[in-house]
């Protein structure tokens, strides 16, 4: 698919086809989201920097699995709230750029939010 | 912007006008998205499944900027990973479609991955 | 074991036995908890508040394992970061007594931190 | 206060006086906690392993108060589903001493569960 808005009619079709829009209230996808998030963060945990900077093709497609897990509930979540992705990213870049300027964040780490 | 591709050529710009890719490993950015991941279900945490499916403006924009902000990672990791989102969300719903087959899952919950 | 303190010392043991010393640091140890933590959320994210308060044999057995993952990772990290846990959860409780007096707080849900 | 048994009932007067029972079905929890999780992996996120193991004193109580965030839901949680958190440790500890055998576990990172 080539975009946010198929990959949404996609898996509004694939929950109602299974009926499933019954579990999927917005709180119950953040869960799911978060448990997809950590199981990203497991490919990690024991790897170095460097090692999670030149994975395997083993290592990477389990990676891809993940991301596109998170990326698949983030859809679902966004298309329940009515909400569009796009323009929900677009709006937080530039309250992030604001946050940020160029000269005080130069070469910095801030603790939170460093995007 | 317009595309996950346009975000991303937009993160790439904000991250290097900042010297921030030393702190972007994949590592680190899986991290980074968890996190986020958790700051959406503190949104969500206290809500029951209806307050979820009704939220109130300043509810739904504060969810609204963790979702950005979880998008915002993915697009990052992805791209240090070389990966392609969509052909990537594409490939898992082929393989969901072949795991959850329409009169076997139809209105049952699986633990893992209901998407 | 009947403490915390018995449980660290036997953790300790099981690590250095297996040279895993070497994996531990406090940042992968975060990630790894993260990761328990997440699994231990997909025991839930399908269920009702009211099923979860209701768990069969098995989904309880199923809890159990990832919050016992999640506590053997927490003394793990404290034991490396040298924190004696029921030290901070002591200090940890006042503070909270503190920031919601029972007045104020009687029925009412804080989006943060609510314990 | 001087062991989980005593945090338990310290936790369980807290919420009975300010009426929280109501929010605290095990489902919520486990939110709670992995927001208190993802919380502790953000102190870590920009840090490399060898910085994680030399924390500042100002980061050393950031992380010593999430740790105790952590500690406090999975006490209480384990207290609404009934279940001894020691109990379960040693269980888990004495199924993975069998899980990870020394000999093969040398040196080597198991993907998920190393402790």
């Amino acid at each position: 698919m080539r975009s946010l808005e198929e990959l949404k009619l996609s898996l509004r079709k694939f929950a109602e086809e299974r009926d499933w829009d019954q579990f999927h209230s917005p709180k119950n996808l953040s869960m799911a989201l978060a448990g997809e998030a950590g199981e990203l963060l497991e490919q990690f945990q024991w790897l170095t920097e460097d090692q999670s900077k030149n994975l395997t093709d083993q290592q990477l497609l389990a990676v891809a699995d993940e991301i596109a897990d998170v990326q698949l509930y983030l859809i679902r979540l966004s298309d329940k709230l009515g909400l569009d992705i796009l323009a929900e990213c677009t709006r937080k870049i530039a309250i992030n750029a604001d946050k940020y300027p160029i000269e005080k964040s130069k070469g910095k780490s801030d603790k939170y939010t460093n995007i």
